[in-house]
Formats: structure tokens, sequence, C-alpha cells
């Protein structure tokens, strides 16, 4: 019996090695001391921080996934999880310096994984981090079929004395939003639900109140608001900042909610992309739980005090900046209004 | 429709992040400074390093994990995970900061995650690692039945000058062995196939050549080989290290060899657990084969000068150390004799 016999093919793996090694390279630059097939992946630490913090996060696309196969789409939920990730790092003021990815499958397909790998290199290039290192792992018994699945790791950095935390946020401070794109990395499940059951389109399915394919709707990359943050932070100090992930608004932003802070959100005041109208209506899902689940519109909330808040740009790194709120007296809620 | 009836079911993921809390916050020391809840995970660079580089990386316990499911046993895969995760940075040189883990399941079963992670965090405690983070997803739809996975990344540092990186190797040089107590977490693939499928056993089959169950031998802990290291580089200059696994001896060694070297291994000077030959003699796998898919006990391999190796001390960190070769003049291979 040999190795390959039980479902493991080692050339198979190698070939897709060296695809992805010529990837990862171009998100290299001079801080990267490895060399591929190294153990580990070296990077030098930035010397120009006081007091340097690392702040990590690891996170997964979920089943974004199930509709990238569908659509036999693999780069851009490679991006998607690179950015979701910058962005996780960012509301606590870090920026990105390396990433790691991890890919497993029961069998898998090199031209997948090189395509997976692409979208991670883009996005880490994009946002000045290193691809340094990862796993691509083959489970024949643990994942069936087509089944894989994708995660990632992110380390950044950021001064002690520059960490955002939400705990400077008073009453009177004002919320600003910064756009989303449609529904990024969450609420899959009751989106693939609503659109695959209840409408029982394909992923190729032309949506005209959406201008396009199932799929080039609900692939859409996850946006990255480093620049946009930073935008802000030239002419504002951000006092908190909430990634608007799964939990949507109405779960995200209270965790950067000093005790005694409330939020008052104004609804109508920022653009919802269509999307969200479109999958409220298919599957009857009451405003209240569109809100809880997806981000409405709002990828990234920031908080600045009411001084600050008329020097905040109408346009930062791109994206327009919506004022939707401000910070009341109360025990850590929002209300949408 | 309510975000549950998509399966996802956002209270049952709170209960066991919550005792997950209680385990993670047992590996904090000082240099934690997130709290729960948090978007990312915050350490403080410790200041003692002239150069600090930081050398992470990412894994899986790989099929590992179905023994676990079939087992009903989950805590030792977690040790598995994080101790495979220090080896693969112990061997440049670097002592682990933080960790974080990923545990992705189509039902998350708050019992198997809180297994899971006391395992993380007992292995996390006796590595001197802090787990700082992690991601609980609940994918409905790409993990089928009671699949999961189980991933994680560990982050380390090592000083510049200290880094191991095997290039100052040298002919004359001489091989030490660390023994590991089993399979450790490679080759599981073909340890399943000969023993659920050639041998047709269960987990609870007790195997008397083994001297316990199936579970009891292929669940056994992966060791952790810091301590042993630390203890030789008390005594003499670690040249190189490589941690051997997937690939055995064979294809692991040579990753640390430079141009010009060559290693000459002597099997049988090392202790070869039993859980070896009978594998080999019931799957038919000639021994060729065996050393290029296991251990075959040899969990980590030292490499120090013919002059330190005399000063290498014949038990460390609680393991016995085995001279077991010598770099020879040649192209980046291994012999065994």
């Amino acid at each position: 019996m040999r190795y390959r016999d039980s479902g493991v093919d080692i050339d198979k793996a190698n070939e897709a090695t060296r695809e992805i090694a010529k990837l990862v390279r171009q998100t290299w630059g001079e801080s990267v001391l490895s060399e591929i097939g190294h153990f580990g992946g070296l990077f030098r630490m930035p010397d120009e921080y006081r007091q340097p913090v690392l702040v990590s996060s690891m996170d997964g696309v979920g089943t974004k996934l199930l509709v990238a196969r569908m659509a036999r789409r693999f780069d851009t939920v490679g991006q998607c999880l690179v950015n979701h990730c910058v962005n996780d790092i960012l509301v606590q003021g870090a920026r990105p310096l390396f990433f790691l990815d991890y890919v497993a499958a029961g069998k898998l397909d090199p031209q997948t994984v090189v395509s997976l790998v692409s979208g991670l290199a883009r996005a880490c290039r994009e946002n000045g981090c290193a691809l340094i290192g990862g796993e691509t792992a083959e489970m024949p018994g643990l994942y069936q079929g087509e089944d894989f699945d994708l995660a990632g790791t992110i380390v950044g950095i950021v001064d002690r004395e520059a960490i955002v935390d939400g705990s400077g946020i008073a009453p009177g401070d004002v919320v600003f939003a910064l756009p989303s794109n449609g529904l990024h990395t969450n609420g899959f499940s009751l989106a693939r639900r609503v659109v695959f059951d209840t409408l029982g389109l394909d992923v190729d399915s032309e949506v005209e109140e959406l201008g396009g394919t199932v799929a080039d709707e609900l692939l859409r990359v996850h946006r990255s608001y480093l620049a946009p943050v930073a935008g802000i932070a030239e002419h504002a100090t951000v006092k908190g900042l909430a990634h608007i992930t799964g939990g949507g608004i109405l779960e995200n932003l209270p965790r950067i909610l000093p005790r005694g802070c409330a939020a008052r959100i104004e609804k109508g005041v920022w653009p919802v992309p269509p999307v969200f109208a479109w999958i409220a209506r298919a599957g009857d899902v009451v405003e209240g739980e569109m809100y809880r689940v997806f981000n409405m519109g709002a990828g990234m909330l920031v908080v600045v005090s009411a001084d600050d808040a008329t020097r905040v740009p109408a346009r930062a790194g791109g994206l327009d900046v919506f004022r939707v709120g401000e910070i009341v007296r109360g025990d850590r809620s929002v209300t949408l209004v």
C-alpha cells in the first residue's frame, strides 16, 4: 500500500504549492525573512513603535464559500477573507503586518486552491500585508465531495497609546457610517435559503433588480476599510470603530459602547444596497431581523466627538462618509429610528 | 423567517462561547491586553529582544480529527494542534507568544467545542502561550452531519541573531533524535485505512501489542519539544532542528540541509513505538514508505557540531536524547542505514 492509495496525492499538492509560492512572494516586502519551505513564516518587527502591541484575528468566510463553489469562482472569497480580517483588527487601530491561510478539502483541486490564493494574495497586496504562511490540507473522509473550507489569521500592530477601544465614547459623540457594497461575508445562511430555496434561483440567474446575476451580487468582495478609516483619522480623533458583521449594527455597535452610553442610529440617511430589500421581500424577513443579520449597507461605523464630527470629510479612501447617528445616555443598546 | 430557521443557533453558540472564555482566560499572562468580546486579540510585545522577529505557523490536525470523533474524545486533538504548532516555530528557534484557533462545523455541539478548547487551553498553558483569539463557525450545508474541522495559528518570537535555520550545518555534524510517543499528527489517512478498513477494528478495540485500545494509541498527544530543545540548547549550540511530520525523516530533514550536505541516519538506535510495526505488518506497508509517511519514533531531530555533540545531555526536558546519525557530504538527501 502506498500513501497515495489512501487518498492523499502528495505530487498534486506539490504542484499547487509551487503556483501558490509565486503568488505569495508577490506580497512580500523586505520585512519577510522567510523562504517558502521553512517550517514557519519569519517577519521582522517594525521598529518605529514605542510600545508595540500585536493585534490578531482569525476568521473564515462562512457559507459564502458554498456560493463560490456553486459559481466555481474562488478568487473573490479569498479577498473577502483578508479584507474581513483587516477590518477586524483595524477597529482596534491596528494596521496589518501579515496573514496566514488555511485551505482544507477532501480532495484538493489545484486550480481551486490557486484561485483562492490568488484572491488572498491580491487583497494582501492591496492592504500592504504579507501572505507569510498557510496550510493546504487534504483530508479524505473529513470533507465530502467537493466540500472545502477556508480560514485565515491576520496579525497587525498598533502603538499602545493609539489603541482604539471605544472606552472614550461619551453621550454627544457622533456616529458615521462607511458604506458596504452588499452582504459582505455575513448572513449567508439566511441569504442562501431565501435565494436558492424560497426563490429557487441559481447562481447564474439574472436579477433585474440587482442589475446582474445572483453570483455577481452574492460574491461581491467584502470591502477593506483600511484606507477610508486612515483618511478620517487624518482629520478627526477616532474614538471607536465597529465592523458590522454577523449580528448587524444592533449587535456589533454595542461591543464598543462603554457603560452609560447607547446609540441612536437614523435609518435612511445612508444608501442601502438593493440586495437587502430584495431578500427581505422574498424571504418575508421583518426589518428588525434584517438589521440583526445583515450590515444593511453600513460596513463600518466610526465614532468621533461632536467637535471632530465637523472635520470628518465627505469622502475618505474612495468612499462616501455618512453621518448616521449619535451617542446618547443609555445601557449599551442601539435604537434604530 | 428568523435566522435560527436557517440553521444558525446564535444562543447555543453564545453558551459555548461563555465556557470557552473561562478556559481561555486561564492561559493569559499580563502580556494579553484584550478583553474577550473585542474584535481582535491584543498582545503586548516583549521588550527584551534586540531585533525581534515574529515566527508564525498555521496548521490543522488532519484526519486525526476523524478518530477523535469516532472515540468522542476531543481534548487530546486540541493539545496535538498546539504542540504541533509550537514545534513548527521552535525549529526556527522561536518561543511561542500566542495562539488562535478555528473550529468550524455544520452544527456546533457546545460540549464538543468546549472539550476541544479545553485541550487547546491546557497545551497553551503548558507551553507558556496565550490562547488569544479564535473563531467558532457554524456552517450548515458546508459541513455534513457531525463533521467539523479544527485549525490554529501560532505566533512566536526569536531574536534575529538567534534564528535557527540549518544554514551553518556542515559535514561532520551530529544528529540527535527526540522520541515521539506514536503517530503524533501525521499519516492518519494511511493509519485509519489500515486500522479501520484492513483490520476492521473499532476505536474501542483492545490491541494487546499496543497495551490499550485503538483510540488510546491513535489519540496520544503530539509531544511539544519546547522544553527538551531548551534543555539541549543550554549545553550545545543548536545548528538545525527538523520537526518530523508528514513526509517523515526522509522529507523533513532535507528541508534544513544546506547544499553540499546530506544526512546518514542509523535505524535501530532509537526506540520505535510498537504502533509502527503493527501498522506496517497489517497494511503490508514497505519500510521505505513507512519512513516517508510516519515519524517512526523520532519526533524532532537536532543537529549540533561534533564538538558540541559530546555536551548534549542524555536526557533533556523529561525525554531521552538519542544520537542517531551524522551529516555527510551530499546533495540534501537522507540515507537510512
